[in-house]
């Protein structure tokens, strides 16, 4: 599959790398060298997760635009297979690898290293890894990265944080994407709200809708920030 | 988490099963002894899998009222936490299991025969296993089903097959649900169907809406005549 995923994609303006499935036993132990890697480099590494078609690369060519001029972005496209969205990233002139994970689910702190060796992030602010589509599996990997932040889109429903807790827990920032769309679904914002409170009191909630740009400015602004902190 | 997920469920009106992990090393033997030991006993287990939110329940809900009367229908809800896909079941008077994954992203044969076990599945022609919401991880494993259904739903987008390939491969009908929001999002069906088709040749492609009730008919047909061929 590898060789036939290079060569498929060989014309392409952007590295496809196949990950390999990590070796190392303590995740969390590659996870925090990852970090310290990252932090003396003064890099910012944000783990963008979600269920599939929640519209993580969409939400990402907003929020490149606000942030275009302000941050030097990066970003790393975690598939099982395609390249559609590197092809998407690319088009906004952004510096973009592909990496396939050869049907794994997830990424965890060795693959993400794989990926950031790959793809050198000389002269870098801030690279965005978008993780696999995936409400479960994602959430249990520590990347690396500084901070967690996952999207749940409107048509996904305001029950979610009660049947995949976990991603609820483990993240950083909740954008709910796709609000234009609220009057066609039975989503109660204030509900879905409550329900990510429950798990995880910190967590700093967002409503945005990528296509119109409402509420990426302060998503943004929220990383700008961050990233400010991370370089000091 | 185990105890305190069987307190605070004690007072509902099914069962709540904490599944453990597969100890048997050969799913594919241990799917194949389960379905033969369906076949025996003249049930047929249907599996259904999705994202997270691509209307699963809600699909149920419509076509167990299409096939009421007909066959005497079993569902084993199957979520890392809470009970909300069993209570909605529940509601229309169908018989119901919760069964809790324990974090794990999928089901395998061996979980899937704790779950038929506890279930108990005398006098039912067909039980169907909601699997976890997951669009990589359910493809990987073969539970013991007869059929193989999957649902991708139109906020999701019709690069799915592209991406998330197995899950396509797998599957014995595609149901593309959320129809009746095809105006409001950037999904053609065509494509869509010449994706999966170019992975899977002999899928059968249902267009649905369970609000509506378009289309559950004709897949209602295919199940009606399914279980009646395995029943023989």
């Amino acid at each position: 599959m590898a060789g036939r995923s290079r060569e498929k994609y060989k014309m392409n303006p952007y590295k496809v790398i196949e990950i390999k499935r990590s070796v190392f036993e303590n995740n969390d132990r590659e996870a925090g060298l990852l970090r310290k890697d990252l932090k003396d480099k003064k890099i910012f590494l944000l783990n963008l997760m979600s269920s599939p078609g929640a519209g993580k690369t969409t939400m990402l060519k907003a929020l490149i635009k606000e942030l275009r001029g302000d941050l030097r972005i990066g970003v790393m496209e975690a598939d099982i297979d395609s390249v559609v969205d590197a092809r998407t990233i690319a088009a906004t002139g952004t510096r973009v690898i592909q990496l396939h994970t050869g049907g794994m689910c997830h990424l965890d702190a060795g693959m993400t290293k794989q990926g950031i060796e790959e793809f050198g992030t000389e002269g870098l602010d801030l690279v965005i890894l978008e993780n696999v589509g995936n409400l479960v599996c994602p959430a249990e990997f520590d990347t690396g990265a500084v901070k967690n932040v996952m999207i749940l889109s409107v048509p996904e429903g305001d029950d979610k944080p009660l049947k995949y807790p976990l991603m609820f827990t483990v993240s950083d920032v909740l954008l709910i994407s796709k609000i234009d769309v609220l009057p066609y679904f039975d989503f109660n914002i204030e509900t879905c709200k409550e329900r990510t409170r429950k798990l995880n009191h910190n967590i700093k909630i967002i409503s945005i809708c990528a296509r119109t740009g409402e509420g990426v400015g302060e998503f943004a602004d929220w990383l700008r920030n961050e990233v400010k902190e991370w370089k000091k």
